[in-house]
């Protein structure tokens, strides 16, 4: 049987859809293997980009080939066009992840993140992943709502952003100079992973409704 | 007359050109805002950021018009897809030059740049404006092997960055724990800024030869 143009429009979004579910668990991996100095979780997480750049590039490749051979116009058009930024979000989402992995690993074996900061790490991947999983919802969904509130869920990560520069910066801050800047760059990590999910909420009302959203902030 | 679609595929190529110029220009403003801790550079360079989003909307808009209307296949196709990929990629050195111009605005009358540290980001700020300069040029000329090239014009960034990182780690670093988090988080700005440039040159690669060279490295 040929598999017809809506069958492949569908498969486009599960592939997407797919993606962000393994960008999820590449942070919550990344996440316990930063807290839980677990190296081999650590280089896992690594490993596994890989796979997510391969799926990224077969989405477009599969969104381009829809474009060519089967020239959508209006809500279609605007699907395809979402998967290709929506696959692009994706990506460094996964390479975020891997971020966090590389200086869990770098730090091993001892722990990249003292003591006095370990909770709000906690905190931030946790709604991190949660952001990412929520994204990958209403990539399935669809629905516009879900996804407009995805910024409320990033005010938390946020928050939680600003508080560790609190620590870092206004507080007398005991654990180094070395150990401040594994901490700066890993908040820098998570707020951009949960600013992508939020992207990607955007995308989403653009494709439902065909109108973007504006910026809720520049991150 | 008429416009017709070469012209409006030329007005597309021009504009996205043109917002690549806008964001080299941001980073040399904030470049200079910082090391010459000059407030109203950075103010600047932070309220012309929403020029470059506007712009980027706009080609992203006139892409989708080409696509729904025009139905291209191919090189064209190629092309209208690079600009919203490569719009996207602009927006973002946009933003990080705005990122470089907060951090001078927030340690301003202080320079948020210590003395020892000063020429290796006067060097990323001056490689990484060339390479975005770069960038331009070969989205006009089309010219893949200079596109492909991107990649050893960043090499100097990274070795700058690896250089900022082993001044804040290794030695032992003088300025004091806030100083060594602005130092970590520029340097990072820079590098990705630097990244999004050759991730241009490689759509260029990929418009022209239909296919993508595979990713340097992951950053």
């Amino acid at each position: 049987m040929r598999t017809t143009y809506y069958e492949e429009l569908a498969a486009l979004r599960t592939q997407v859809g797919d993606m962000c579910g393994l960008a999820a668990d590449a942070m919550e991996h990344a996440t316990h293997a930063l807290l839980g100095v677990d190296l081999s979780l650590a280089e896992q997480v690594i490993a596994d980009h890989e796979h997510i750049q391969d799926m990224s590039k077969r989405a477009e490749g599969g969104a381009l080939k829809l474009l060519a051979l089967q020239q959508p116009v209006a809500g279609d058009l605007r699907t395809i066009i979402g998967a290709i930024h929506v696959g692009a979000d994706i990506e460094r989402m996964g390479a975020l992840a891997v971020h966090v992995a590389r200086i869990a690993r770098l730090r091993h074996p001892e722990c990249a993140v003292p003591d006095e900061v370990r909770d709000c790490f906690a905190e931030m991947g946790a709604r991190s992943v949660e952001l990412a999983r929520t994204a990958h919802e209403v990539m399935v969904s669809g629905d516009p709502d879900k996804a407009a509130r995805l910024n409320d869920a990033d005010d938390a990560v946020d928050a939680e952003h600003r508080h560790l520069f609190t620590m870092l910066i206004d507080h007398v801050w005991q654990d180094g100079v070395c150990s401040a800047v594994d901490v700066a760059l890993l908040g820098r990590f998570y707020e951009r992973f949960a600013d992508h999910a939020v992207e990607i909420g955007r995308r989403v009302v653009f494709e439902t409704t065909g109108g973007l959203p504006n910026h809720k902030k520049m991150a």
